[in-house]
C-alpha cells in the first residue's frame, strides 16, 4: 500500500470516502468494548480461585515463626510474604516492607510522606517553594496525578527503545535541587512495553542528584507479565544502587494486583535499610500492621518465585493471543502507510500507539463513538497534556480475542479516517 | 479494712514490710502475662473461622448489582459492605466510604489529607501557623500519635462519666480558630469504658467551632462491643449534627478489627455528602479500590446487622468473665483503701484505673519487674505525659481468665505497695 504522504488530493479524497462508508458500516455494528484501563478480563480472575481455599477455616494461621495472623502484630509484613515479594522484584527480604492491597496506595503514601514530612530527615517537601519530578513520557497516567495533586512539576522526559533518555535525565537530576523524583515503569513500561536496558538501569543507579532526597520512584507493576518464555531479564536497582554508592536512592514498588486478583493482592515496597526505618516511623503511626491473613493466604498458594512464575504463564496464554491479534492488525492494515509506528511489547498491560501529530484525541473520540472506549488521549502524559496529540495507549486485557480483532479494526479504521482527514488540510 | 491515708506510719511501715515479702513471693511466680494492648484472645479468633470459607474457589464472586469482587473497581465499597458498616455504626449507607483493613489507617489518613489539602475547601493545615486539637483524656494513645506526628498542639479535656467535659469543649471550640478537631471514642471510651450521654452527643452536634474546616473525629470503636445484653444506645451523630444545622462537622470511624479479624477485618468511614465528595478526591488519586473480596467475605458470613450482634454475644461470653475477674479483684482487695478508683466498664476493651498522684509510673515498673506487663504510664495522655501521673490502663481480653486474675492481683498488690511507698514520703 501506497503512504498516505506520497498521495495526491484526488487519491486521498477517494480514500477519504471508503474511510467513511467503513466507518458508517461499522458504527452500525454497535460495538460495546473497553479498551481504556489494564484490567485482567474474567478467565484470568478464573485463575487465581484456588488462592481462595488456601486458607480456610481448618486451616493453620500461624506464620512458619509462629505468629498468628489472625490477631494484632507485625508491622511492615509477614516474613514469607517478604521472601515471596522480594524473589519477585529480584531483591531480598530484608529490603522489603509488605502493605496493602494496592502499590498506588504506597506511591501515594510514599509521595504524601515526603510532603508532610521529607526524606530521612530532608525538609519536608510542602516547606520548599518548588518541587519537580521528571516524567518519562509516555507514561503512567495514576503516576501523574499523584505528583500533580501535590503541585510537584512535571517535566517530560523522552522514551528510547532502552528507557528514559539519561543524558537528560543526568542533566536535571545533576543540576537541579528541586528535582526530587522520577517515575520509572521499568519493565514492559506503562504504556509501550520497553524495558530498560542494562545501561540505563547502571546510569539510572549512578545517578549524582542535586538533591539527597531525591529518589527513583521505581514501579517494577509488570515485574513477572512476561507474555513468551524468553525474555530480557531487569537488573536488580537496589544492588545496583547500592554499588554505585548510591544505596538510600530508590524506592522500588510491586504487587500482585496483576497475578492474583485485581485489588485483592498483596503489595510490597523495597528499599535500602535506612529508606526502610525512615518509613516505619510513619507505619507505627498509620497502621498496628497490614492483613496479614491474605499476606498468608498467598504465600500458601504461591508457594515460592516458581509458583509465582508458573501463575504468569497461564495469565501469558491468555494475554499473548490478544496482543498478537492487535499487532497483527496493526501490522496488516498499518504498516508501510507513514500514518502511525507503535513496538511490539514482550510483557506488561499495553500496546502504545504513536499517530500523526494532532490526531490522538480525534482518533479516540472516533473510535469513542463507534463504541470502543480507549485511554483518554493525552492520558499518557502529565497534566493529560500531549504536547503532539499523538500517543494512545490501548489495553487489549478485558476484551476477548476476537472482540479484541473487531476493536482493532475499529481503531485502524478510524486511525486512517483522521489521518486522511489531517492530510486534507495541508493539500 | 482502713483507708490507707488514715493510717499511722507505724501502720503504715508494718503493711509495707507484709506487702514487700508478698510482692516478693509474687516475683518468684515468674508470671508472664502481657495486658498492654486490647489484643483478642485465641478463642475469639476462632470464633470466626466459618469467615474464611465465606467465599471460596466455587463461589460466585459478583456482588448483588453484578460487580466482580476479583477485578478493579468500585472506589469506595461495594454496597452491600456500606450497609453492614452503617448498620453498624447506626447510620445509612450513603454516609458510607469503605476502606482497608484498618480504621486507624483511614484516621491517619483523614488528618494527612487536612495537613497537605485542607478540609472542603480550607488552608492546608501545614500552611498554618498552628493547629490544636482537643483530646479527651485519659484517650488512646494512637490517636494522640497521630495528632503528635503532624506537629498539632493536643489540648487535655477532662472526662466526666457523661463524656468530655463540654463546658471546656463548646468554649475552646468557639473561640479559637486554631482548634481543628477533637478526638472521640463515644461508645465505651478506650480506656474508660464511658458512653457518652444523649445530652453530650447533642451539644457537640451543636457545636458552633470558630474554624469551620474543625471536625469531630468520631472514633466509634466498641459500638457493638457490649460486655452485656442490657446497654446503652449511642445516639447516631450524623444525624445529630444534621439537625443541629452542621452536617459536615464529624467523621465517624469503624472497623470489624475487635469482630472478625485483628487485622484482616474491613473498615469504613461515615460523613456528609459534601465531607465523602471532597474525601473521594483524594481517594481516586491514592487508589482504584480497596479490597472488596474481603468485603465481599464479610457480608457472606455475616449476613447483616443481626449477624454481626449474634456474633458479638459470643465475643461478650469470652471477655465478660475477664472484666469480672479484674473488677473482683479490684473491689476486694482495693475497696475502701482510698488508694484507687475506677470505672466498672459495660463494653469495650480496657478498664481505666487512677492511682494516687504521682504512682502511676512505679505501679507499672514494679508491675513489669514481677513478669506482668500494663500499658506505658501516661501512654493514655498527648505526648505520653499525664499530669498527675495517675492513670493506668488495664487491657484484660489476651490472657484467660485464669491469668487475668493472677495479674490483677499481682497489679492490686503494687498498687498498695506503692501507695504505702507514697503515703510514707510526707509522714
Amino acid at each position: 500500500m501506497k503512504a498516505y504522504q506520497q498521495m495526491t488530493k484526488d487519491e486521498l479524497l477517494t480514500l477519504k470516502e471508503e474511510l467513511e462508508k467503513s466507518y458508517k458500516e461499522a458504527k452500525e455494528k454497535g460495538l460495546k468494548l473497553d479498551m481504556s484501563r489494564g484490567k485482567p478480563e474474567t478467565a484470568q480472575l478464573e485463575l487465581g480461585m484456588e488462592l481462595l481455599d488456601a486458607v480456610n477455616s481448618k486451616s493453620d494461621l500461624k506464620t512458619e515463626g509462629g505468629v498468628d495472623c489472625r490477631n494484632y502484630g507485625v508491622l511492615d509484613g509477614i516474613p514469607e510474604a517478604k521472601q515471596l515479594m522480594a524473589d519477585m522484584m529480584g531483591t531480598t527480604p530484608e529490603h522489603v516492607i509488605i502493605y496493602g492491597n494496592a502499590s498506588l496506595t504506597i506511591m501515594y503514601d510514599t509521595i504524601s510522606r515526603s510532603y508532610t514530612h521529607g526524606v530521612m530527615g530532608s525538609t519536608p517537601w510542602c516547606k520548599l517553594d518548588k518541587v519537580k519530578f521528571l516524567c518519562p513520557v509516555p507514561g503512567y497516567d495514576r503516576h501523574f496525578a499523584i505528583t500533580e495533586r501535590f503541585g510537584i512539576e512535571m517535566i517530560n522526559i523522552p522514551m528510547t527503545e532502552a528507557g528514559p533518555d539519561m543524558d537528560m535525565v543526568e542533566k536535571l537530576v545533576s543540576e537541579d535541587e528541586a528535582v526530587k523524583g522520577i517515575w520509572c515503569v521499568p519493565m514492559y513500561s506503562n504504556p509501550q512495553g520497553i524495558c530498560y536496558s542494562d545501561e540505563t538501569v547502571k546510569r539510572m543507579a549512578a545517578l549524582k542528584p542535586a538533591a539527597k532526597d531525591f529518589r527513583i520512584f521505581w514501579d517494577n507493576a509488570y515485574v513477572i507479565h512476561h507474555l513468551y518464555d524468553e525474555h530480557t531479564e531487569l537488573l536488580d536497582i537496589i544492588s545496583e544502587c547500592e554499588k554505585a554508592g548510591n544505596p538510600d536512592m530508590v524506592y522500588e514498588f510491586a504487587s500482585t494486583s496483576k497475578v492474583s486478583f485485581a485489588g485483592a493482592g498483596i503489595a510490597a515496597l523495597a528499599a535500602s535499610r535506612a529508606n526502610l526505618e525512615d518509613i516505619k516511623k510513619q507505619m507505627t503511626i498509620q497502621t498496628i500492621g497490614y492483613d496479614k491473613i491474605n499476606q498468608l493466604r498467598h504465600v500458601r498458594y504461591y508457594k515460592n518465585i516458581d509458583g509465582l512464575k508458573a501463575h504468569m504463564k497461564k495469565h501469558a496464554a491468555i494475554m499473548r493471543p490478544k496482543f498478537e491479534a492487535v499487532l497483527a492488525v496493526l501490522e496488516k492494515e498499518l504498516g508501510g502507510l507513514g500514518i502511525g509506528s507503535w513496538i511490539a511489547p514482550k510483557g506488561g498491560y499495553f500496546i502504545s500507539f504513536d499517530a500523526m501529530e494532532g490526531c490522538a484525541k480525534v482518533i479516540v473520540d472516533k473510535c469513542k463513538e463507534a463504541g470502543v472506549i480507549l485511554t483518554k488521549a493525552g492520558a499518557t502524559f502529565p497534566y493529560g497534556k500531549d504536547p503532539k496529540d499523538s500517543n494512545i495507549r490501548i489495553a487489549p486485557s478485558f476484551p476477548t480475542p476476537e472482540e479484541m480483532a473487531q476493536a482493532a479494526n475499529l481503531f485502524v479504521l478510524c486511525v486512517k479516517l483522521v489521518s486522511v482527514e489531517k492530510l486534507l488540510e495541508t493539500k
